[in-house]
C-alpha cells in the first residue's frame, strides 16, 4: 500500500510499504478515507524528536472497516469509523477511569500510545491506504448515517476537536467564564470553538498570524494580535485588570516571542500573568522531557524558568497532558450530527496522499492560508 | 407607595401601602424599575397556598439603589441592581456552601426565604414602587454599565433564567447531551435556552400550547406537541428508543394530562420513562408538602404514586428544589453583557403597575400570547 | 461440576451440572474458591422474581484462573481474581463512562448483566465449582499477593463492599457529614463501614435486629433500634432536629414496619423526613418495576406513594441503582491490602457448597447470627 | 493590652499596645484564649518578607466573644469562636464561590487578607489579649459545647488542619489513593492526618527530622527519611515504580536538600518524579513572587527551574494557594466534636504569651521536640 513515511528531518516521502493487516483477534482493518496532518507531526518532521526513519506517520484517521478479528463483537465490516489518536486497551487502571491517553498496556513502560508517533509505541500511522486498529471494539467510534456527507467534520474527532475541548476542561471553563487561549493554530482554534460551545463569555485568542486570527474572529473569539508583544496588556485591559477566568496553552515547547525567537517559558508565564487569582490553566501544547535541539539551557533538560511564586500567590491550578479522546468524541460527534458543531471550518486544503510532502512543507512554514490539511488516500 | 396586594383567590389590587424602608443596618432600599409576574405567583393567585391577605407580591425585581444602611460596604446609592428571589444571609451553613435558596437565617424554622411569597418569610414583594433588600451586600447583583439598555434581559436574572439553568444543572446536562424538558412556560423555555447555552445536543420540549412551542422552536429546541398525549412515544422515537440523556421538570404539582385534568404524577413518571438508564432528572417545578385543594387523595398529602421500581432499575438520579440564584446570576449576567444571551425574548407584555390585575388574569388563563409579563412601576 | 441450582420458591439444590467452559475468545474460566450468598439472592429464593428453574445462582465470586481465551491479554492462568457481580463489555457507551452496572452489550435490550440473576442475562452463577467469566480482561480484578490469606476480605469486593460504598457515593457522603443508613443487613453494614472510611462524622444505622445493630456498633456506628417504630424521632433528636446530611437506603422493596408488615414506601419517606434540607439520598436496596406478589396495589406496579412535595421543598437529591463495582473495587482492594479495611468482619458462616440449602433457609429467615454466608466449593 | 510585636529580623517582643476594639458595625471583639505560632510566621521572623516593624503577629486564633457590632446578627457575646486565618467579606465574587482565601474586599488590590501577616492587609494578629474580627457573622466559627475541653484541638481549625486538608483536596486525594507528602512539619503532618481521615491507602511522608517522622508514624503514615537524599528512590520502590497517586507540597520556597542547602525547585521536581502519570499535586507550602533574600538567581524573581516537560508528559495536574479555611473548618469541627479527629497531637508546647520570643527562636531553629507551640494569653 502507499503511505507517508518519515525519512529524516524535513524529509518525508509517499512510498510503497507492506499492507497493514489484522495481527490480533481484537484488531480491525480500516481503509482510510481521510487523514489529517497535525501540528504535532511537525515536531517529528522538523527532527525535534527521536522518531525512527521508516515510520508511517498519521494519527488523525477516519475510514471504513474492511476486516475484523474473530474476537471483535461490536465493530462490523462496513462501519464508518473515526479513531482516537490514542491507542488504548480499555481495561488497564488508567483506561478504566477514562484516562485513555495514558494506557498502561499498549506502550509498555510508558503511559499512552498513538498511531505513527515518536515514543508512542510500535504502531504505524494512518497517512496511508490502510490502518490496523488494535482493541477495535474499544477504540473505534462508529459514525452516524451522515458519515460520508460530514466526513471533514467527523475526522476532527480523531484529535484536534477533542484536544481543544480537553484544554477547556483542564482549565475548568464553565458557562460565563472569560477565557484566554494562547495559539490560534488548529488546536487553539478548536479550544476557542469548544469554549464557545460550552457557553463561555468572552473568548480571547492570542497569535501573531493574521489569517489565523481572522478565522478565530469568524467563530466569535476576540483576536489578540501579539505582533508587537503587547498581549498581556491587551488581555488585562479587556478583563478589568484581573485577567481571564481561565487560560489555555495551545502552543507547546517551541513557543516564540513576537520576534520569532524561541522563549520556552514565555507562554506559561504569560498565562500566569493573564489568568485571574484562583483561575485555571489547561495545557495541551506539547512539552518534552528532553529537548537536545533546544538552544535554551534549561529547555534541553525539559525545564522552564516558571513564575511559581506568582502562580502560588494567585492560587491558580493547572492541568496538562494529551487528550483522552474517548472522553469527548462521542458527545462532540452528537453535536456534529445535530448540526450544532462543524469543526471542518478549519480545513484549508484537501489533498491526495501524493501531495503530502508539499503539504508538510507549507504547513511547517506556517505559510499563509495553510491552516489545516486533510489527506484523501482514495483521491 | 403603590403595590400589588393579594386580597384573596383570584383577587389582587394595586393599592397604596406604607413605603418600604431601611430596617436593619445591612439593608438597602431599591426603587423598582422592572418586576415580573412569575408562574409561581399564580399558585398564590389561584388560592392554592396559605398566603395571607395583604401580602405585597413580586419576587423578580430590578431597580436602582436609593438608600443604604450604615453597615453596607459594597452597594452604593445609584447602583443598578437585580435581586435574586431568594433572600439569604450569606453566613449560615447553607449559604456558605452556596445553597442560598435554603438560608437558615432569614426564615427561621424553615430553609429559604423570598420576597412576597407564601411560606417564605415576612418579606414584602417588589411589585411596588420600592423594595427593602436585606443583607444587601450579599444579595444585590450590581449590573454592568448597559443596565438600562438591557433591563428586560437583566431582570430575568432574578429568577427564571437562573431557575431554568438550575434545572439543567440538577439534571446534569453537559455538552452533547440530549435533553427533554417538560413544560414550555417561562421556566421551561429558560431551561431549554440554558441547555443550548451549555452545548446540549438535541433539546426537546413538551407542551400543549402552540404559541409556547413556537417560541421554543425559535431558540432551536424541538417542540413536542402533547395535544394528543403521545409525548412519550415521540421522545422515544427521537432518541432511538433509549430516552434522553437528561430530563427537566418545569411544570410542578398542578400538571395536567393532554385533556386538561390534573394528574399529579404524570410528568414525573413520564420523565422516568423518557430519560435513559443512568440519566439525570432536574426538578424545578414547584411541588407542595400539603395541597388541601387537590382532588387526588395522595396529592392532598403531598404524595405522588411514583414509578420508583422503574426509576431504580434504570439507575437514574434526580435533584430538586428552588434555584440558588446566586450560584448562576453573575455568570449569566456576563453572558448578557457579552451579547451571548438575551432571555428577554420571552417577554410578551410590558405593563404599568396599574395593569397588574389584568395581567394576572390573562397569564393565569394561559391566554394565547401571554408568555411573560414585566411590570414597570415608573411607567 | 456441582452447583447451587434454583428449582422453585424456597427450593434450591446442590446438583451436578455440565462444566462451565470457555465460549468466546475473550472469556476465562475460573475455579471458584469463595462465593457468597447475597441478600438479593433471597428475592429469587422467595419466588419474588421470574428467575427460571435450573438457574445456577451466585454473583459474589472469587477464585483462580485455570484457562484463558485466545484474545485475553491481561489475565493469566494462576491469577487470583475477584469478579464484580456486573458482567460488562468495557466498550459500550455506558461502560466507557464507568457505568458498568448498566452495560448495553451483555444483556441486549436491557442495561446491565450479572451472574446467576433474574433478568440479568443468560449467565450462570458462581455458587459452583467453576465459572465462565466473559470479557475477562475487563471484568477480572487481579488480587494482590496476599490473596489467599485475606480471601474472605477480598471476596467482599464482588458486590457488597462496593455496593455499600456506592450508597455513600450516591448520597454524596463527604468528610464530616452525618449519615443515616436504613438497614443493618450486609449491605447496610458495608455502607456504614464505607461512610466511616470516608471520614463521615456521625453514622447512624436503623434496624430491628439486635445482632446486626451490635455488629454496627462494633464498627463505630450509632445503632438506632426501630423495634418500637421511633427511628424518625431518634434520628431527629441526634441531629438537632435537622436530620442527617446524607441518607442511604439499604433495605429495598420488601421493607417492613417495626411490626413486620411490608410497607413499600416506608423507608423512602422516612429518609425524606430524616435527611436535612439540601441533603442527599443514595438507594441501593433493590426496587422492582413490577412486583405481582406484592399485597400493596401500587407496589404491584412498582410504584410507591412518595412524599414528593416534602422531597422537593427540602431541595433534596437522590441517586439509585446497582453499583458499578469496577468504579470502586480497585481502590477498596488497596485498602484491604494496606490493612486499612477488613470487611470480612461481617461473615458469620463459612460453609461447603453442600450446605447451601440450609444456609439459604437460615439467612432468608434472618435467624439470629446469620449475617453473611460464604460458600467454599473446594471444602 | 499585651501582644507579640515584630521589631525586625529575629527580633520580636511582648509589648503593651493599644487595645483592639470594634471599628465597624459588622465587627466583634474576641478575648483570645489560644493562639498558635505558625511555620509561616517564621518567614516574617527570619526577615524574608517586607512585614513592617510594629506589626502584631498571629493568625491562628481562638477565644471568647466579648463585644459585638450593631450589625452582627449571628454571633453573640460569650460564644466560643475559632477564626480562620483568612479575613473575608462573604459577598465578593471569590467569597461567594467559597474562595475565601482570595477575598477581593478585605485587602484591596490583592486577593486575600489575614491577621498579622505580611502583605495581607492592615489587620493586627491575635498573639495578643484581644482581637478585632471583621465581618464576624461570616468569619467566626462558633464552637460546640465542649469548646473549652477540646480547645487545643479546635484551635487547629484556624489554619493548619484546614490547610493540611486543603493540600489533599488540591491533590485530589480520594479513598484508596496512595499519597506522598513532602514535609513533616505541622502542615505536612496535618496533610497526612487528613489523607488518612479521607480513607487514603498508603500515606508516605518525607522529612529529615526524626522527631517529626516519628510523630507521622504514630498516625499511621510511612516515614520516608531523606537524610541521605534517597527519598525519590524510596517512594518509587514503595509504589512499584509508578509513583504515588497524589502528592502534597508542605515545605515552601525555602526548601532544602538533605545537606541543608536551599534548593528552591527540589520539592516540586521531586513531586513530579514521584507522582504517577495522571496524578495530582497539591501545594500549600508558601512560594513568594519575589524573594530578594534568596541566593538562587531565579528564586530572587520568584521563579523555579521546573521540570515542565516531565510534568506535561505525565499528564499531571496541580493546584496551589492558601487554604479557604471556611471550606473545611465546619466539617473538621464536627469530626473533633464526634471524637473522630484530635489534631492537638501535634502540640509540643503550651506557653504563656510572655514566652513567645523563646518559642519563636526554638521553633525557627527546628530544635528537636518543638513541633507546634500554642500560646495562652490568659496564662
Amino acid at each position: 500500500m502507499k503511505a507517508v513515511v518519515y525519512k529524516g528531518p524535513r524529509d518525508i516521502s509517499v512510498s510503497k510499504v507492506p499492507d497493514a493487516k489484522i495481527e490480533r483477534p481484537t484488531d480491525v482493518l480500516v481503509k482510510i478515507t481521510s487523514t489529517n496532518i497535525c501540528g504535532s507531526d511537525l515536531h517529528m518532521y522538523e527532527g525535534r524528536t527521536d522518531v525512527e526513519s521508516g515510520k508511517i506517520l498519521g494519527h488523525e484517521n477516519l475510514g471504513v472497516v474492511i476486516e475484523t478479528g474473530n474476537a471483535v463483537d461490536r465493530i462490523k465490516v462496513g462501519d464508518h469509523v473515526c479513531m482516537p489518536f490514542n491507542i488504548s486497551c480499555g481495561f488497564c487502571e488508567n483506561c478504566e477511569r477514562g484516562l485513555t491517553g495514558f494506557c498502561l498496556t499498549t506502550n509498555p513502560g510508558n503511559a499512552g500510545a498513538a498511531y505513527g508517533y515518536a515514543g508512542m509505541g510500535p504502531y504505524s500511522g494512518g497517512q496511508a491506504e490502510y490502518l490496523r486498529v488494535p482493541y477495535a471494539d474499544f477504540n473505534c467510534l462508529v459514525l452516524p448515517p451522515d458519515a460520508e456527507e460530514k466526513e471533514n467534520d467527523y475526522v476532527m474527532l480523531s484529535d484536534i476537536f477533542p484536544t481543544g475541548y480537553h484544554a477547556t476542561e483542564l482549565a475548568g471553563v464553565r458557562m460565563g467564564d472569560s477565557v484566554v487561549i494562547y495559539g490560534a493554530g488548529p488546536v487553539g482554534l478548536m479550544a476557542a470553538y469548544s469554549a464557545t460551545i460550552k457557553g463561555a463569555g468572552m473568548v480571547m485568542i492570542v497569535d501573531t498570524h493574521k489569517d489565523r486570527l481572522a478565522l478565530a474572529e469568524k467563530i466569535g473569539a476576540i483576536p489578540i494580535d501579539n505582533s508587537d508583544g503587547s498581549c498581556v496588556d491587551q488581555i488585562l485591559d479587556l478583563t478589568g485588570g484581573q485577567g481571564a477566568d481561565r487560560g489555555c496553552e495551545c502552543v507547546g515547547y517551541q513557543c516564540c516571542d513576537h520576534k520569532g525567537h524561541e522563549v520556552p517559558n514565555l507562554t506559561m508565564n504569560n498565562l500566569v500573568r493573564t489568568v485571574r487569582a484562583t483561575g485555571g490553566i489547561g495545557i495541551v501544547g506539547v512539552f518534552m522531557p528532553e529537548d537536545p535541539g533546544a538552544k535554551d539551557k534549561l529547555a534541553k533538560h525539559g525545564q522552564i524558568a516558571f513564575d511559581f511564586g506568582q502562580f502560588f500567590t494567585k492560587g491558580q491550578h493547572m492541568g496538562t497532558g494529551q487528550a483522552n479522546v474517548k472522553a469527548y468524541n462521542r458527545k462532540l460527534c452528537s453535536l456534529i450530527a445535530a448540526g450544532k458543531a462543524s469543526p471542518s471550518f478549519i480545513i484549508s486544503h484537501e489533498l491526495p496522499l501524493a501531495e503530502a510532502p508539499e503539504a508538510y512543507e507549507n504547513f511547517d512554514a506556517r505559510n499563509e492560508g495553510w491552516t489545516k490539511v486533510v489527506l484523501k488516500p482514495e483521491a
